[in-house]
């Protein structure tokens, strides 16, 4: 039987792909330093057998497409990895898609060992990127190398997309789609902790220039401190955040303490330790509902901004200035009813004995850019906890991820149709 | 009448004097730029017919000494300058001393005009380091100028220090006083609105680590924001500026706002827009009355801080982090009924027609060093309002400079004694 050939040959290769998954998170790869990886992942796709094209991302081109969005325009250090497994013919075709880029590690010191050692303690490696997303990206490759390495045909193409940019703003899956590298539908293993999220929130970045007056520190009180009204403008926007999120309710958000969360991320101001900062710059990035438009959410914020004259005379006349930069990722959704939908649910029981929990994403994936730019409506559904990702001490379990190939090779296999004429 | 005749040459020399100015502040001098002003002082003070001396400060040496603070210990581009005028003999000595570093312009769009124009509207001068303490300066050099140029001779020394560093803690007046560059008494022509301050206050930077816990901003409530948490801070360190003031009773201090106050100054946190901030360090300075010392102030804030446990559980198992650094600024006073007090207020009368407001300085000056390390009682005393100080569109009034060269003129020739044998 199919599935229990699969499940063995991932057993029988479990040493080797934890091997190589240690490999993956010694790789720093955070924006810009990419090229490494991306050199070894191109190889891992020749070996499996893929036809492999890897493209340094075009600042130029790509800064033309309404959906472009990055803190960047150029992009050296950062290629685009893709592997092709041409099917023999009349099948639907997908796109299997994982980022390689991580976010920074953040203060070391939160760390109990080095961010990219890849630690393994317990069954769960440690490390930036094991969770979001390299473990996922791993079960992508060992699902088709299964397939591959059991020599079953399949009838509809899959494309394998390596991207970088993801945590910025999803420049590379762009830039896959604009070489037509789309299919017919698509998965995503980002950290959904197992759960399938046929709907992902998207986000977009921004940046809120806070105005203070400067004064000598010893006389604080001929200024104004824009580090105290930073604060306020803090407690306001998540003051927005509880009345945004108590409108919310998808069902599949139920079990989501903030759905759509706003996360001030950043902040710096003042230039003096005994001057009264007169500029404190927040930057952060506010969740957008499946339900709603980018721009809906952005006239939203500049409005609540507006109110804040009403907290504090200061910013009467003093407003804070709105920014939008860097980064966006657009919402997505597949219907429900989707039939690859079906088929990951099913697949998923098959695998796990148990029903698939059904949610919508807390954070925007690169699912948004390939449902509504790429026209492939997208599935999220991966190994490891969201709850780990952009964390110290961030880890994945590592059976999750071998479960999770299983579950894929069997949906891809059923999805593009297995060619059995010998 | 020898008030009638320093008169005469100071409106005889007003604009020169004032172009001479333009030039000061046309210089950027902030921390580290200081070399190309002090070359043109230097050769100020030798066209006045001052014994000069000009050095680079010796990092090394100073770091040894217990009263050194800078956020620095190497001193290229910052060197001192001091002019010497020799008396004839017999009379107490005197130390004027002015600083020619400027703390940074800040956000530039809250100027009406580049910093470093030094335009002229109204009879004031605007522009970074008018007030603080160019125009001061101006008001020595006037002085002493004034006194050769009349030919009037001294019994005691006349020590004219330029120092850089003031503004990060005095490491140029301890570099002048290790050289010996000490006195009887000393004035030091800080903007003080022409008020007379016999006790200056301290003040010491600190720097507080505000730990998080990081997560994905998607899913920021399995993260602890930093941001947030600093947020706490500075209002629990609004309040013990409260309380320290509270307690404060000196009759010096009864018009001043706040006497002693605490100014968070900068802050920095969080790197990336769509992660929870796991550190956000705040910098600030903390002002030492008069009456306190410096050990007792870092006992209390360190003491202060570790209270935050009673307003946020979060600070129990993650205490903030106190780091004292760089600057600090011992506090100074002078006896009420000292000799140079009694003549500085006579001369002021004698001038301006009506008696000088007698306050405490509401922050730290050089003062502290030479009272307290070079055994040089210090009276602060000059033109500018210290609320521009460290402002936006800071500026002085030029009439200002001269009232206070003419009584720092008379006071130098009562203090040193007037050497009339022809």
């Amino acid at each position: 039987m199919l599935k229990d050939r699969i499940h063995q040959w991932l057993q029988a290769n479990r040493e080797d792909a934890i091997l190589f998954l240690e490999k993956l998170v010694r790789f720093p790869s955070t924006q810009g330093n990419e090229a490494s990886i991306q050199q070894l992942i191109a190889s891992k796709f020749k070996e499996i057998g893929l036809e492999v094209e890897s493209w340094e991302l075009d600042g130029n081109q790509l800064k033309e497409h309404p959906s472009f969005f990055s803190n960047r325009e150029m992009f050296e250090g950062s290629p685009n990895v893709v592997g092709l497994l041409k099917g023999t013919g009349g099948g639907p075709s997908i796109v299997l898609n994982g980022h390689v880029d991580v976010v920074p590690a953040g203060d070391g010191t939160q760390w109990e060992n080095s961010p990219y050692e890849a630690n393994i303690i317990d069954g769960k490696m440690y490390g930036r990127g094991t969770t979001d997303m390299k473990g996922g990206n791993l079960s992508l490759y060992l699902a088709i190398e299964a397939i591959q390495q059991l020599n079953i045909k399949l009838k509809g193409d899959v494309i394998l997309h390596s991207v970088v940019e993801e945590e910025s703003g999803g420049a590379g899956t762009l830039a896959a789609i604009m070489k037509g590298y789309t299919a017919d539908a698509a998965i995503i293993p980002e950290p959904t902790d197992m759960k399938i999220f046929p709907k992902q929130q998207g986000s977009k970045w921004f940046r809120i220039h806070v105005k203070g007056r400067s004064a000598h520190g010893g006389t604080r009180y001929h200024g104004v401190s824009a580090i105290e009204k930073a604060g306020l403008v803090v407690n306001h926007i998540l003051a927005l955040e509880k009345i945004r999120n108590e409108r919310i309710d998808d069902p599949l958000y139920r079990s989501i303490p903030i759905p759509v969360p706003i996360n001030v991320g950043r902040i710096e101001g003042g230039d003096w330790p005994s001057s009264v900062a007169d500029l404190v710059k927040l930057e952060g990035r506010i969740g957008i509902a499946p339900s709603e438009t980018i721009e809906e959410v952005q006239a939203e914020l500049a409005e609540w901004l507006e109110r804040l004259g009403a907290i504090d005379e200061w910013f009467i006349d003093h407003p804070v200035v709105l920014e939008w930069y860097g980064a966006q990722w657009l919402p997505g959704s597949i219907d429900l009813d989707h039939p690859l939908m079906k088929i990951v649910e099913e697949k998923f029981f098959d695998v796990t004995g148990i029903n698939a929990t059904v949610e919508a994403s807390p954070w925007g994936t690169d699912g948004g850019l390939l449902t509504q730019v790429g026209d492939t409506p997208s599935i999220v559904f991966g190994p490891g906890k969201s709850s780990m990702a952009h964390f110290p001490n961030e880890y994945i379990e590592l059976d999750e991820i071998f479960k999770a190939a299983e579950i894929i090779a069997l949906t891809v296999i059923e999805w593009c149709g297995l060619d059995d004429r010998d």
